[in-house]
Formats: C-alpha cells, structure tokens, sequence
C-alpha cells in the first residue's frame, strides 16, 4: 500500500511569511516535524506573490479554485489571469485526478486578526470534521466551519477530498515571529499525527466538536464613497472567539461616538480587524458557537481515503 | 504677513492607513485638530499605491527625494519611474520654490514594530531639532536621528527646510487601529502647537533633547541564497528603545538555537521587525542615546523660517 499523500500548501497569500519560513526550515532540518511515514508535498502556494510581497498579484488565489474559474484557466483564454492559472496548475499537479494525487491538502495562513492556533473547514464533509474533531481533541484548538457564504467561495482546500485551513495570528503581514511559526508547527504536527492515526485504522475522535459556524459579515459603516466613517472600537481588538452582547461597544467614530453591536447576543466574532478582509467589506465575520455529533462513520471516511479506497 | 505653511503627508507608504484616515476625518471634522492658525495642507504622499494598498509601486517614495532622482524625473525620461514622478511633483508643487510653497513638512507614517509615538529627524538641521526639541517637551516623545547612512537616502521631509516624521506603531499594516490614530492625533497636535508658537516668537524649547543617533543596522543571518537562516528573538519583539546588552538573545534559530548580540551594550534598537525593512535588508538598527544641547538660536532659525524671512 502506498502512503498517503499529504499536500502542504504555505504562502498561497504571498505576504504571509511564517509558514513558508517553517517549511523552507523543516526542509533543511527534517527533525522539525515527524511527518509519521506519511508522503508530505511541501509547496508554495503563490511564488509569484511572496517574490512580491503581496497577498497576491491579480486576485485572491485562495479564491480561485472555484470550479468555473478553473474551467475558465483550462480553456486558456485570454481571460486568465495569474492567480487563476496558479489555482489550475496546483489542481492539475496534485488534486485527486493528477498524477502526482495527494488525498489530503493542509493549507497554512496567518492573520493580522488575533485567530490564535485555529482551523477551518468549509461545508460539512465527514472526512474534515473527522479531522477537525480529532485535532481540536490533541490542542483544544477552535474549529471555524465557512458555509454558504456567496460572497466567499472557492477556496484550495475545497478542491482535495480532505483539506482544513490552519490560521494562527495575530502577525502582521510580512513579519517573520517564532511564535507564529512555532504555533504552525504545533499545528501541523497534529494535523499529521492525526492522519497517520486514521491511515492506520487507529482513529478515535470524540464523539463531538465544537465548531463555529459561520453566519455572515459586518462591514465598517462607510460614506456614500465607500471611505469608512468609523474604526473598530479598541474594546473589540484582539478579541476574536469571544461573544458579544447585545449593546457592547463594536465601532469608534472619529468624534469619539460608539456604535453598539445591536444583533443577538452570543454571536462569537472572529476575523476582527483582518488587514486582508479590509478590500473585501468584512470589519469581522460572526459565527454560532454549537457543538456537533461527529457522525459514527467519520472516521472510517477518512481512513478509507487515505488508503485510497 | 501670510501663515506659514505646513505641509502635512499621509500615505507616503500605501499600506500605512491610519494617518490617511485621521486627515480625512480631520476634513469632515474641523474640531478634530487645531491648526493653530497654520495653513495646513494636507496631501496623500502616494495615492496610487494607496490605491493598491502597497507600500509602493516601482520604489519606495520615502527613498525616491534624492536630488539625482529628482533631477531624472524633472528630465521626464522614460527611467522615470511612478515614484519618482510622484516625489517630483511633490517637491514641484509644494517645496520651498513652488508657487504653493510650504516652509514645514510633516510626514506621517506607522509601523508594525512597537515605536510608540516617536519622531525621526533626518540631519542635524537647528529648526528640525528645535521642533523635535519642543515637542519631546511637551510629550515625552523619543526622537530618532537618521544621518549619514548611504544606504537609506532621499527622505521627502529632508527636501523642505524644516521636516519631521511621526512614527507611530505597533499596527499592521492595512489595518486601521483607532489607538494608533489618536496617538497620529495628539502628536500631529503637538508638532502644530509647537509651530504656532515660533511662529509667533514664543517657542522655550528646553535647553536639551534626548537623540537616538543612528548608528547602523543589522540584518537576520541569510543562508547562501539570501533566504533567513533565523528569526528576530520572541525575548527581543517589541522591545524597541529598550537597551541592549551584550549577551542578549537576538536571532533564534529553528532547531531552537539561540543567537546573541555580541555588540557593545548600551545600544538601543528601534525598528524592530520592522514588516517593510526585511526587503532593506534590516531586522533592526542600533542608536546611542544621546543628550544634546540645542543650540540657542535653533528656535529663532524655526522662527525666522516660519516668517518668511
């Protein structure tokens, strides 16, 4: 039986610099982290964008891999831009039906948010919970589940049987902090530990995860040009996971007037102040902390596919 | 006789955008700063990499003020580059001989090293020093004196006869933190007080500034290929104005090895980590603290200066 193939995406945003820096390391000193007899693939996400500097040079690649743009980047029209080509190669390399398959894809970011150790998984599929469910088990880590969200599709992961998101912050872009890069580390080592658990048929999650699910975005209030009219208030800076009551300070205008959160209260807030999701509207996103069943048979999905059954 | 015109920058690096946002609250706000009677011009340094949310297109604009580059831009070859062509007409509309002519310039920037409130005086210029002078007064500022580093040239505040920037930090870039806009605020206040008070023949600086005098900088260790073989110590993060001591820990490798600093002790490092220097080349630069006597016509040059005479 072949391993399993892992496929380590870091740098798929070019100004996050932590994971491809531990990758790049893990490289030249294979003690770092015990891949645990599985065949990791270890890639840059974006090459062209980390050259840069830059989240990424024509559009978001971690939105890219939606089916109909990957159409599009494989037609190879002129219509295809950069980051749409990058997303079709990646796919064509080592998504499921490449010759060099990896059944699994870990993709690793960071974020100006304070997002702690934290993973995401997008929709419901049973061999990613079965994943999440077990990691959340080794590190206490918290699970975002990104759903039916139409402003936000097309995600790498997405595209690979099995994939989560890894997010650890807060960073600022392009800052290089040991802690960041320590936090990944710790992640993806539990990541891999608990693949090669499932790869041996010695998988057990807990019954349940929490998860966050994810419900939909605020925006900074903005004037008729689209300048905002207010900041984050500071009260609400770094305080991402925790929930809000109805009536907590949420925006801080410049003439010292606070707008109050008035949804419900018990929403739990997170990507608060991203620096990347300034462009796309969000001020932060809020979710419904719930705890979830893992279904009986999740385990054995993911085994089952590791084992390329 | 006419006000003195100050020229007060924001957004000479595009992706720095909380001083953007305080002149244009400051606009649809009038009470939110006091001109002091000043005529206050307020312009967005690079507006098109503001645009982009980069810190620049083709060059860094707060490099691109050297007289050769001006005079190639004044040229109008096709070696001029958008920098150029911006710090250029900068200079063309608004320095010393233009029609608009300013007498100060106040350029305002943020960093996502942990400067606090803090200014940089390029030289060693008697009205620079007079204004930094007043206002350490006033507020307790550190003052950063940049000179004689062939590397690091052609700064926009050096071309108008008195200049000062304001570097107030930590926040990442792209993300617009209020703290950091207040703290904008109330220095921006300060420097405007301060220069009301030359203006009108009323400025007792203190006998003495405390400088930071820049003595160099130091890069992370790079492997063959220029990539980081270490990064910044988690000891030394956000420790910028703090002394060092010889012994200190200051790199980190990824096997967990520790490199030390193994200058003279005393040093002081400020633009720690700093996101937008590791292209530079710099993980930190080294300053002596020094005490200097301001000279006793310092506050009459600035005055002078600001007169017109």
């Amino acid at each position: 039986m072949a391993s399993p193939r892992v496929l380590v995406v870091a740098g798929t945003h070019g100004n996050e610099i932590n994971a491809p820096w531990l990758l790049d390391q893990w490289q030249q000193h294979p003690d770092l982290l015990d891949a645990c007899g599985l065949e990791v693939v270890a890639v840059i996400g974006n090459p062209a964008a980390r050259e840069q500097g830059r989240r990424y040079l024509d559009r978001d690649l971690n939105r890219s891999f939606r089916p109909d743009l990957l159409a599009v980047a494989a037609a190879g029209t002129s219509a295809v831009d950069r980051e749409m080509a990058r997303a079709h190669s990646l796919v064509n390399q080592y998504g499921p039906e490449a010759p060099e398959s990896c059944e699994v894809a870990l993709d690793l970011h960071s974020t100006t948010a304070a997002m702690g150790s934290s993973l995401v998984v997008y929709g419901r599929r049973p061999a990613d919970l079965a994943l999440a469910a077990a990691v959340q088990q080794r590190l206490g880590v918290p699970v975002y589940l990104h759903e039916a969200d139409q402003a936000q599709q097309g995600f790498l992961v997405e595209r690979w049987p099995c994939g989560l998101v890894l997010e650890i912050g807060p960073v600022p872009q392009m800052v290089l902090d040991p802690r960041i890069v320590e936090r990944t580390r710790l992640t993806l080592d539990a990541c891999l530990t608990v693949l090669a658990e499932a790869r041996d048929g010695r998988l057990t999650p807990p019954a349940e995860l929490v998860v966050h699910r994810h419900l939909g975005s605020i925006d900074l209030p903005r004037d008729a040009e689209g300048r905002p009219e207010a900041c984050l208030h500071p009260a609400r800076q770094g305080r991402d996971w925790q929930p809000l009551t109805e009536g907590d300070p949420i925006f801080l205008k410049a003439d010292g007037s606070v707008i109050r959160y008035d949804g419900p209260s018990g929403r739990v807030p997170v990507f608060i102040n991203e620096a990347a999701y300034g462009e796309k509207g969000i001020a932060l996103s809020l979710t419904e902390r719930e705890r979830w069943p893992l279904e009986r048979s999740a385990p054995e999905v993911l085994t089952a596919l590791l084992r390329g059954l």
